[in-house]
């Protein structure tokens, strides 16, 4: 298990598994904008082709996996190596989450397209954007293995919770003041929450990248904006 | 590295991985219970401890990423031993975001104390007690590394999708009928949704069961019940 011709080949297993990730975290970029665009655009048809693009997000996580086990089992990594190995196991599963969560955003776009009133919409794309731009942030610390643009990602998730306890009580004022809209703005609220959890998602990359540079996870507990679970709007 | 010295000490670490998902998991199904009770009661103070009790689950989760992570370095398990070690991560990590959602339930559970009008919580009561069962099963079933059982929970998951679908409807027609509910149906429903989400992760473990018991994935595909994504009621 030494010698030159192996430890080559093990670096272009490391360096295939690192590989796997980058093109997860793309494929999961793309499909949440293609969901959101759905959304927005009430395009039923956008929204159909990403729900059936997540089987390929959950292949690729399968790939990563056995190749991860394989190369616990052959080549009994340490330190370092075994850390990049772990990490990738956890990043892997979150972005097949977030895949899931961009599927879940299709669906609901779906049944939007088909209401007969159109729901506020609007109100999601300025957390959607958010999102968006963690997902791609953190793809590409990832890739480049920065900490520090990870963090920057990490320090993002509040600001996404803070947005998403206003939309709940804006969702609810809308429901109160039109029945005709009950429906459309339930699911726009499961598609707000959808959003903030793969935020979420996304953070939990963002750390998993400081624990791969940095040998550890961060410190500082992270700010908690979310309070919608708090949320009360009385109907006058 | 071998001997029998080494070998006893090996296999008291794999016992204590195995005792440290036996204790996540009772905490998990604790936690669930206390948060259902809470809804059921609008017990605020029970709430609170549940809330509460979430740290001690992430604690556990930790303490047996640690240990994993000691053992492929320094052991370099093969085989049944790595896959043991693998899936003991997945299924921390599992049973992690289960204790998360009771954690969630036990939020809204806060909240929903305190409205001024008691919303439809008797209608959570079938899938809470359902999926406190399959909580329960999997735990068993991982404690005795017995696939059969396992595979017995995931096969309850597809009712858990189909009542939750109901559920969605129930809640929409309650809050048409009276905006006064509107509030606190839509906390409801997010609870419902937490309560299938955490059957969802139940499943994942029981699948992860039979990946440890029988060294492959069960093959045939899920059910999936949920439809609540696609589900409209129209206010006449």
């Amino acid at each position: 298990m030494t010698g030159g011709h192996t430890v080559a080949a093990f670096d272009a297993e490391l360096a295939r598994l690192h590989q796997i990730i980058v093109i997860m975290g793309r494929r999961v970029e793309e499909q949440f904008a293609a969901a959101l665009q759905a959304i927005a655009e009430r395009d039923a048809g956008k929204a159909a082709r990403v729900i059936e693009g997540d089987a390929e997000i959950d292949r690729l996580e399968l790939e990563l996996e056995a190749l991860s086990v394989r190369l616990l089992a052959l080549r009994q990594p340490m330190a370092k190596d075994l850390r990049d190995i772990v990490s990738a196991l956890k990043i892997a599963s979150n972005l097949e989450r977030m895949g899931d969560f961009a599927g879940s955003v299709a669906k609901r776009a779906v049944t939007l397209a088909g209401l007969p009133v159109e729901p506020p919409v609007a109100s999601l794309s300025w957390m959607g954007e958010t999102v968006l731009g963690m997902i791609r942030d953190v793809v590409a610390a990832y890739d480049g293995q920065d900490a520090e643009r990870a963090m920057a990602v990490r320090n993002r998730d509040g600001q996404v919770d803070a947005a998403y306890t206003s939309l709940f009580r804006e969702f609810l004022t809308y429901m109160m003041e039109s029945p005709a809209q009950i429906t459309g703005c339930t699911h726009l609220l499961f598609v707000a929450k959808s959003i903030e959890r793969a935020g979420d998602h996304a953070t939990n990359v963002a750390e998993n990248i400081c624990y791969i540079v940095q040998g550890r996870l961060p410190s500082e507990e992270r700010a908690k904006g979310d309070l919608s679970s708090f949320t009360v709007v009385e109907k006058e």
